[in-house]
């Protein structure tokens, strides 16, 4: 079965998909139509069904899974699906969403297995404790390993934040060495703490939206609130030094207060400048990566970065 | 006893000064002096103490109260104190140090009064209880009842940030029928809990320097952490609501986050854009105030909005 | 009959609409179309009518009346009418223009009372002249009663402005008290002219559209016009200190010039830092107001504030 | 006698001076002394009289010439005289106050009449009658021609607004064969008006200083008063194109408004924009000349630009 | 033959015209058409060809030429035209592709004769060589010749750039009198180069992309290392003070760094200074020029300026 | 010998070091003194020589080494020395100027050692060829090994920008592992050449001015400058891939174009985006390394970040 960024203008496409998207809309000849977005294990696209039905309406909806056959056009440049046929997987098809969700290259188990690994390169105690106590929770350790690290900008597939937070680590570990002065159990806490208010900004790992606690309180603040759960749970005073500078670390992490990109206070450890700029490299590395993904063109058209973006290593 | 508001150029001003700065210097012929700022219950001046001993080095030092005999001279229209003699206060003198602080027009106690009066009118049983257990802590209240709002730009007096406080509440009040579409128990308790985190920021009421909390984490977010704990304490939800939008309106007080000015979100409630702006004229009328007491100049710098303002109303 | 804000997708709206907007469009299979803003007293929908012919084209234009007929769709979240039938109001339809505009809550007429008591507040005969002054020409006092406050952002419907105005002095004087410092006749006549210009800045309070004179000159140096020219009709000499001043409140009543919104000086004085920001309360609460007005989502986009927000209070 | 700007470190300087700034001071050893700034037609000078007694402090005052015996010593890289002897001109002296003022190359007179000529360039009735107007006034007309053109920035010497005018014009009238489309009148006028309302800005001459109204209104607002007083005395119609394209142009000329320099309206005439950047052009190559005058460095810090430029032409 | 510019809504248009952009796209019936933008000798109109045939998206393609025969409508209140028969260009047509390029008013040949006079007017023997040696390479001068300025801002016609360097030559021959403290080798020597990286930046003078190097070195380095090869092959030194100078020139003619438009240095001589806002000054004439041009309204929306702006000159 | 950084208020100075900065200053009293800048291999003290002669004037100057005894104060929370005696070292001293001058921790063999080793990383023969091209130049590798990489900011030491660029290759080899989508030769050979025009914009290693190329040029175009020569010289063509992408990489380094840091195009290449915040933390953790060294404080001033920063690591 092709994928969906193995198929280009012209090629059919058959197969199943998860609904990602879905608007009803009117045509300009006054006909009613479905405007979606369908996605694979390789990526999504977006697809039209022409002359939709009051049944169709009933049967379609967002996570629901289809089966469908069309003919892959291009439109301004992007692909687009113009479906023939669609029909809703039956039980008998034997597909599960997880099979149509875009992952990271590596499993989820190996980075899991990863983030455990590094978890022990955490010698203090009370960062140590700290990181445990919040991964012991069930909810938000199957959130952290599942979500998004993003709603679009980079990391934003199936365990991406996991993603983020394993390759976070490994660069950080990697950089010990040649910047001696870092409290490495600092950075590392830094790591794989300072998205974990996603678990709770964002509702779910399928078709993520942002809750009311996250667009009211935003998910460097979630952080710090479940930092501070934990440290109660296990008897750290909100004094200590330690718990501070792990908090300032996420409170900064957005770089200085006065770009406006949210930090609540600009960074005055060096770890937290440098966990800045890792983050950043992630990021945009990513994002780029992801771009040039399934792409065959010389130049890309960066949403992160909002400019055109050169990919040198295109086959 | 003349004050230092009531002294200028030329008088001679004797009398006990509490010690808010005391900077030891060597002059360009070699020798040594102090470079001061000496308050008492008006306000502060600078001052020179020439040709110091190791006496004087080993005698007088922050938070000391003095007595002092000199001459006002201006230095760069700045006033400026030139002292001929000086001293440590005696028992016998029988001076308080609270005596000797620059202090709101309204009494402390009274604006207790009014707030705790205010507090009657947050109905939601939520909010009220949430507020009212933040109070109960003693540590928390007498830092409340007599820090300034801040270290220099407004309200910056013992007891600022109450009397910000409450004129805040009594603003909001006198708006309420204006606007009935905001939630009033919402706007009371974010007035009240607005600069709660300053209880942790600032260290003292009589010469407040940042704490390591007020400098790692800032006083917006620490005031997130005491409410949590509260909120906690009497069993409201994490979830809540009332407790989320209210969370909201303290972390969105400083204005959008683009604007850079240290918000963590930028406001999305009603009641948070109106907060950010009543907190906005209040501090900065106080600031202008400030500027021009104890000014006869119809034109006065003002700090805070870095250039020259007008007294319309001075005698 | 249905209004406009009470008809949800898939009702029948039946009744009489001014045409706000008429753009004539081609359809993607060539048809002609008209891509229409209907308005009622309660507010305005998008509607389009299919096929149309050359009659359609000579009879339908904008600020005429139509009986309109038709289905409510939704189109990106946004309701959308569907004409079915339409035809021109006659005159035994006995429909008046002002039946279809959408207005304040409070009547024009008493808001007009209120404005004329507060009038009397101003004590100042300087400024209490003036202000007279320029009421006194018919054409400004049409103009100011029946004008919205601005194209789109806030009291963007009929007597808007002076809905602002009169919302602005209750503001003000309920603040009074609370800071006995700002010279009250001064505030009260900020609040009253400070967007005087707009009556020559707007051609008419039905379909306002911008004037040569407002796009050329703006409607803050329009007002200081109208002001010097009442100033002169009745004697206030040019250097007068209360004329110096409010002029100096509306010339600053953007905020400070380096924010780039277009005031001509960064405010100096305590009754323009005061008015700035009591504008800014009227125009954000009352833009997200009407923004909430008839949507009953719990998040709404606000286009003034750029962002979604919330609607703690729907029903 | 030599002048300020001939004399460099080690030389002796004799002569009469304008005691143009005069803060009196308390050195590090208690004594008192005056820091002065000192100027004559070359330039200025800072200058540092020690040991002053109450007789000095009764007798020097800004504004007063005094003739003045001192050393050149460097400071910081700026020359500042010591004074070893003063005392103030006698009326035998015979020291005019005009011979001790910084002037522009050209004479004031020259000036004035090439003004006049380029007057007579300004064909339309409407724009040249009010211009005539305007000029008319002796009270304008003397401060148009002795002002300088700002406080610190450019043209900043007696007669400075007057030659900046001028050049505007020189340059206006050899770019007109260039750019045709441009209104040739109307560009004229704005050379001539733009900073017409300086003439009530700035207070005097020799040592300007801010007015009331200049500080509340500011020069371009206070330029609009003196046309529009203008135009109604001629009985130019408010709506006029000419009178509201002049306007414009003046209320633009600080570029566009969300550059946050001032402007009340971004440039919409092709008028506007050339008129700005012309402007632009005379005033930094102005404050660039005179940064550079009398300093025989390589490299001279400009307070215009906030860096250091270069002299190419030194000799 | 009708021009473009003079077409107006209603009118039939047929002529040869230069297929400047072709899209592919697919209605909303799911029908396919060209989305295209034709050009003539006076300008582009956008275009629509319905229901396209396999046929025809192998026979057109961009820079082909057409005859065309179409009707023009509004859309949006832009001209758009409804094809109705279209056929390529054919030999016995004897159309040429030069025929149908926009085209500055001045013909090509006389702006080149100019541009070598002023070439003349560069005295210095240094820079005089160095331009020299750049025009004299053919593959230079043809694109100095024949390109825009840019791709759509202001010049964006065939032969746009030599236009918008004689113009700016003529003009600071026309200011040279008035600063004559500027060197106006250096100055006239800028004028001809400042653009010269676009020789290198864009790929043809019809249709022009940005080629690998604009996109990752930009014009302006791509011009200084033009230059820097033309100085080392007529062995001008690299430390020579006048190369520096122009590289200087070149390096800040994009304005002050911190502006963030793209000069790699801040503008520290005066010839520097004054050349960008000449260069401003053209730029943005001729972009208002062009948003004027066939253009009958009052007021033009200007892409460059990004708002409405007024046409005082239209018939 | 007592190093500057380990002497603290009270102790007692005695040793030979560098004159870094003399500035001949006048006392309020009116006797003349020297403001210095002293220097050893740990670091910088500033210095006050009262009283001084001509003989002194005569003697001493930057650059010179001088032996000094002195006493350390504090002025201002900084150390400060006040010379008792001062002579200018004598041959029989023995005193090399190397030894006086503050140098990474690392030695400048073993760094160049570690650079020549990474060299062998380039396996592009294009890049490999490039980069050993410049190096083979004595002056070119004699300033890159010797200066330091910046005035102030960062690595502001003998031998600093050597250290910069050997940690910056460090850190790229350490993360190669991680990103293996970055072309590894390109990075390496940016971190080599990023900062290589600083050999041309510093003038020397001990008291390093910018030079006039440095000021008019700037050392990004100037690193530019020197790769086109060496890529000439081995005959690497212009249109060159690689060469076009370092190039890319150099000239964005800096960050956006609109943040307007100097980067005089944006990054559109994953090896710039890389590249550009590797080198911020190597730039900041430096900065702040070298702000805490020999400060025993807990809070410490950063002139890089403009804030204070917090020293975890103090003993």
């Amino acid at each position: 079965m092709k994928l969906i960024t193995d198929a280009f203008e012209g090629d059919r496409l058959i197969g199943f998909f998860l609904i990602k998207d879905l608007q009803q809309k009117i045509a300009a000849n006054g006909s009613e139509y479905f405007d979606l977005v369908l996605g694979d294990s390789s990526g999504t696209i977006s697809a039209k069904l022409w002359d939709i039905t009051d049944e169709h309406k009933e049967t379609y909806a967002v996570k629901k899974i289809a089966k469908v056959d069309g003919i892959v056009t291009l439109f301004r440049n992007q692909k687009q699906l113009q479906i023939q046929r669609i029909r809703l997987s039956l039980p008998e098809d034997d597909i599960e969403i997880q099979s149509l969700v875009q992952k990271s290259d590596v499993s989820r188990e190996e980075l899991w297995q990863e983030l455990r690994m590094f978890l022990e390169e955490i010698y203090s105690p009370t960062l140590n404790k700290l990181v445990k106590t919040i991964l012991i929770s069930k909810e938000t350790r199957d959130a952290l390993t599942t979500l998004p690290a993003g709603m679009k900008m980079h990391h934003a597939y199936y365990a991406g934040l996991l993603e983020h937070i394993v390759t976070l680590m490994q660069s950080a570990m990697q950089l010990f060495p040649i910047y001696p002065q870092l409290n490495k159990d600092l950075v590392l806490a830094t790591c794989l703490l300072h998205d974990i208010g996603k678990t709770k900004e964002l509702s779910d790992p399928i078709s993520p939206e942002y809750t009311t606690e996250g667009e009211l309180v935003g998910h460097i603040v979630l952080g710090i609130e479940l930092i501070n759960e934990a440290a109660r749970e296990v008897g750290i005073p909100s004094h200590d030094e330690e718990l501070l500078a792990l908090k300032h670390c996420i409170l900064s992490h957005h770089g200085d207060v006065d770009l406006g990109f949210g930090s609540a206070i600009s960074g005055k450890l060096p770890e937290a400048i440098f966990f800045h700029y890792l983050d950043q490299i992630d990021a945009k590395l990513n994002a780029m990566k992801m771009s040039f993904k399934g792409n065959s063109e010389e130049w890309v058209y960066s949403p992160m970065l909002k400019r055109k973006i050169r990919n040198l290593n295109r086959e």
